[in-house]
């Protein structure tokens, strides 16, 4: 079974940052032909391209107008201006962003859509992409059936999700990803004050990450917030008062915890 | 090597929550002997008594009061009021809590501590003891080694910690476990109101976590607030109006999240 079925002419890459560069390695390791990495800066664009086998350019005007896909992976407000500039004769055009609707491609393109890679992504840290879940969305049927194939070669996870259902699911994920990291720097932060190591809480932070996943996150709560120790909470509080921000934080996500527990129970 | 060294006439375990439950598994697990389970709900004292071949009573005067040590795991504001009722021959006291100073036990008991294991529990659910972090405190050096030795008959990871450097340690627990979990509630509810899975989530929270485990999570970032894409997290706002604690959660979040990155670049 090939899975380069109906991208024969090979797949470009625009972008060489975090999300291009594993999308890439993942789709040169299921066997598909990268033809030509973009990026604007040429020394990420030829690093990248080595690694696929792949020509590389920084230059818009120089990416071969005859592949059959093509990838956008680059920050959000690039996108808008690569649309501008990229002129191809007959290929499939997605981006890979988890707020920008697949409007973008409107108007513009006759076959396009959204492959949406639903994990955060380091350059140097290998992922198991066959474990990241993809969201495709397409402007026919027909092109929603081949991107749903073409994710399924990479990740056993494929999903058919629309531009507002994609916003959502881009929302939450900054709260699941970017917001609970951010708790576990925070907590780094008073740790490295107090001269205590990060590692004593490397064992809870694992653990409460596998309960949320295998019970809803909202059952497992506890500590003080949630059983409302007013005593603990306030000398939490008193504790942050020269970290006035951390102070707003530990005061509002406090509060929800307790509201939203005591909205479910009544 | 016996662990019982210096418990020969048992340990006595007040509480039967989600921390006594497990303590007392891992400890008879280890082979101490566990005499009594104290709990002011008979039947939860019972329940634990019965899985860890000990007796049981409600009664704080029907505590034996020659056991060699009594660990207190109960709710933070019940302490004192054991504290004032328990009358012990010889044996050692300690309590499990983060943020109850060791001096509780002053005035009142000969030698005193503090066995604070580092950790999400809940009833129902299976702990590796021996990853757990037990934080060890007395009130005198030859009782310090001794708890350390007990909590090292549990746990690989066992520190001499104050109760100054605890209550850090528990309020950076309250951020990295309690808050971060919420963040994952926040979410779960987000896709609720779409009608989309939580399981598209499960990967990126498992990697977050891990990511934070094996480097600096400041450093391991990513999303809309750490670049400072305005257009984004204006659309976030937006999305988030009619749950106004949401988004006050993000607003406070994200300006930290930037805030921080900016301070530390300067």
């Amino acid at each position: 079974m090939s899975f380069n079925k109906g991208f024969e002419n090979g797949i470009v890459i625009l972008g060489a940052g975090n999300v291009a560069t594993h999308m890439s390695l993942a789709l040169r390791k299921a066997g598909h032909n990268i033809k030509c990495i973009y990026s604007k800066t040429i020394h990420a664009a030829k690093t990248l391209a080595i690694q696929v086998d792949a020509h590389y350019t920084n230059e818009i005007n120089q990416i071969p107008v005859e592949a059959d896909l093509y990838i956008i992976a680059v920050k959000d407000e690039i996108i808008e201006i690569i649309v501008q500039n990229l002129k191809l004769k007959y290929g499939i055009i997605v981006h890979t962003a988890g707020s920008i609707s697949m409007s973008v491609f409107k108007d513009r393109y006759q076959n396009y859509g959204v492959f949406y890679p639903l994990q955060t992504f380091s350059k140097l840290r290998e992922v198991q992409f066959n474990n990241v879940p993809i969201c495709v969305e397409a402007n026919n049927k027909i092109l929603e059936n081949k991107l749903f194939d073409l994710a399924s070669s990479l990740s056993n996870h494929v999903y058919k999700v629309d531009s507002e259902k994609r916003k959502s699911l881009h929302l939450a994920a900054v709260f699941a990803s970017n917001f609970s990291n951010h708790m576990y720097s925070v907590a780094r932060d008073i740790l490295k004050q107090t001269d205590i190591s990060f590692d004593l809480l490397k064992p809870l932070i694992k653990e409460t990450a596998q309960k949320a996943i295998d019970q809803d996150p909202m059952q497992a709560q506890t500590g003080p917030a949630v059983r409302n120790d007013d005593k603990v909470i306030r000398k939490h509080i008193e504790m942050l008062k020269d970290n006035p921000e951390y102070q707003n934080i530990y005061k509002f996500v406090s509060d929800n915890i307790y509201y939203i527990r005591n909205k479910k129970d009544n």
